[in-house]
């Protein structure tokens, strides 16, 4: 069964710009290396400047799972951690 | 530029089999049909059963607007009328 994904991601102020980039290069590996990331795409939200909405959607838990294992992945969270602030929140949803 | 769109939809009790139906049939219709709906997905949440959120994305402003007039939609929207406790509510995102 394929699993959505929205994770909310709030940036610390004057960090947008090396946020979206760092994310776009991740966004292009994502979907470069798992054919299960059916969708994966970062958003801004119209509320709050500093907030950003990725929609995603795999193929299945395990996909999901393998996404957050990949290399890629760890090395561009890691770097996210310096401009966010908070934990990402992730909200895990069950495809109708 | 691309849209993002998060549709919060609540269900009343006992109408979930008929909602996903007929949801699953409007899915069908917008990928056969609109060719800048890039992406659109029913999803159950977890944390309420009676509450469904549909992850959608959109060639343009322009795709989004034409996918609200279809008259598939529209015939949809108005059977699930008597199927909601509220009007859905729905978010609309900026694509990075």
């Amino acid at each position: 069964m394929a699993i959505g994904v929205i994770a909310t991601i709030t940036i610390r102020k004057g960090k947008n710009a090396e946020f979206e980039q760092l994310f776009t290069g991740l966004t292009e590996q994502v979907l470069a290396n798992e054919p299960g990331a059916i969708f994966y795409a970062l958003h801004r939200t119209k509320s709050d400047s500093q907030v950003y909405k990725v929609l995603e959607q795999y193929a299945s838990q395990d996909a999901l799972k393998a996404h957050g294992q990949t290399a890629y992945f760890l090395a561009a969270s890691k770097k996210m951690g310096a401009l966010v602030t908070a934990a990402p929140d992730i909200e895990v949803l069950e495809a109708v």
